[in-house]
């Protein structure tokens, strides 16, 4: 292996449609590389970076309507899941199980697979939504959470997380919102979502993905610190005490940059963002639909449509990094490095393979 | 919040005797910034960095003396030893236990949490090793795995790892190597630990350690595809089919990082380090011992002494970043950024506290 081979270019992001990550903002990348050698998970050894996080973790409460928030900076969407089901497994009693609409993300198998628990899926509704008398039906005495998702990954939808509150408080379960993706966008809409919107016990919010830090910064937030006692493991040969997450050593790069890029954008910034990829998404699916493609209506900025198989093996030949629906639709997310002028190649493309 | 505030100083090394992380090594540091932007977990739209992860993993299996070695890069050591448990659990029938010394990290308390399977602690001899007739006491037929810690974190002990893949071949267990710190210095000794050395199914050996990979680099192999299987989850929307990793989106700048270090320093480099290391180690707990204090050998480049609880705090107000065994012992990690320097003024602090 000689070191030449070590120095190969990175994807850019120039044809990248697929993706929920995106280019770091600049802000973020800077602060990210400043704090490359440092760990969060030792803030006794590393107390700037912990102070970061404190303050992150405070921002994050402004995006997300919550006062005094608990929690920290994951790994990522799947970890800040995996700990809300975790959370709420240990504090419930015996065998239990987990409802959540079948638009979840697959984190929530992995998670009931990782923790021993029972997932049961709820059918969505025509529109893409958890369907409420799915979940219904599926809750019971013994279900520890009610998953609702405020930005699916399949089809950008969010679910009527008040209504499953209501079903959550009616079998005595915790209601986790999975805003992993959504969650930087949904702050400049109308959608209920939020910890002020319903009685949401905890949420998922990504830093690392609309919210432009580096790789590795999920958002893992609840309500209540007994959320985090009911994770918290000794740490014997740290001088602190306990440990609520799920790593040991973590990122203080991952911190950092998402430290730095909500100082440097919420609100407005974030929101001139949404403006922008919501205007894409709209504009995409218009076009898609004057080409006689069946478009699902992108209420967020990701754009699903039919598009046939040989279509899509096309695409991708051409270099462009799509992905498909479980449903086999194609799904472009416009995530802020997707501009209009990646979108207008796209669709030259598009024409050319038709 | 203003951006001025977002600029401060990371923690430097100069002080830091505590933390099992270091200071990237520069071609590291150069690789995971330019790889900043790309995720392994979704290889069909980061196709080079996914590429890296393999190389990496190979890389790896020769630091472990395991031909064709299945793995990844985890974020870090707790994912690695949680994934080893997972699969030895997934693996097996019912309720099953995990037996480990108690000289097992921390981690291994939050994959029994997590993975809600029961942990058995044997007690460890009088040199910290695990004692084999304790864990012979421990395992039963329903054992799924039993735990070797190949460098521990408080000691530097190497548990007798072919002994203890006798008992788990007793009980028909699985065996599991945690060598995340000790495995980048292992390989230029004499100790037995590595797949080689007995019948170890898989490890846990961390480049964000000793290998001077940045954070998130941990590493997780395993000697069987049956491992990765038994991980598996599908992924519907991604166009790869399954993920074995704890996490979803990871670490671009992980992986081409401990790619990149592995490149540079596999094997000299880091025979050199070792070397460097463990001369450290071994001036530091002659010079502590000839002041009196009960220094246990350091059979690895960690060194902990007894030391007055008042003489470890006034450390800690000089500044410097210590911290103690479950015990209460004053340990130093000599990791490739502490210097004989360093050392030189930290023993001038010890006798100004004396």
């Amino acid at each position: 292996m000689t070191r030449a081979e070590t120095r190969r270019a990175p994807q850019d992001f120039e044809r990248v449609l697929s993706s929920m990550c995106t280019d770091p903002h600049p802000a973020a990348r800077e602060a990210a590389e400043r704090f490359l050698a440092t760990n969060p998970g030792d803030p006794e050894t590393y107390p700037t970076v912990a102070d970061l996080e404190r303050e992150a973790v405070a921002m994050l409460g402004d995006v997300v309507a919550l006062d005094d928030p608990h929690g920290y900076v994951a790994a990522g969407g799947t970890e800040a899941n995996l700990q809300a089901v975790r959370a709420a497994r240990n504090l419930a009693d015996g065998d239990v199980n987990v409802v959540a609409p079948e638009s979840a993300h697959f984190s929530f198998q992995k998670a009931a697979d990782v923790l021993d628990v029972e997932l049961r899926l709820a059918p969505t509704d025509d529109d893409h939504r958890a369907d409420i008398d799915a979940v219904v039906d599926l809750a019971d005495d013994d279900t520890a959470v009610v998953v609702g998702v405020a930005g699916t990954t399949e089809y950008g939808r969010v679910d009527p997380i008040p209504a499953l509150a209501d079903v959550a408080a009616d079998v005595g379960a915790r209601l986790h919102v999975d805003a992993a993706w959504g969650g930087f966008f949904l702050p400049f809409t109308d959608h209920d979502w939020s910890f002020s919107d319903a009685p949401v016990d905890t949420m998922t919010i990504d830093p690392h993905k609309v919210g432009q830090a580096p790789v590795p910064a999920g958002g893992f937030l609840a309500r209540d610190p007994e959320t985090l006692d009911a994770l918290a493991i000794a740490t014997p040969y740290l001088e602190s005490d306990t440990q609520p997450t799920l790593g040991g050593t973590r990122s203080g790069g991952g911190v950092a940059g998402a430290h730095a890029v909500l100082s440097e954008l919420w609100p407005g910034g974030y929101r001139e963002q949404y403006e922008r990829s919501q205007a894409n998404a709209d504009y995409l699916a218009a076009e898609l639909s004057a080409r006689g493609y069946d478009v699902v209506d992108p209420e967020l900025p990701l754009v699903a449509a039919d598009l046939p198989d040989d279509e899509f093996h096309a695409l991708r030949d051409e270099g462009w990094r799509i992905s498909r629906t479980a449903s086999d639709a194609l799904r472009v997310v416009c995530m802020p490095h997707v501009t209009r002028e990646m979108l207008d190649a796209f669709l030259v493309d598009v024409d050319a393979v038709a």
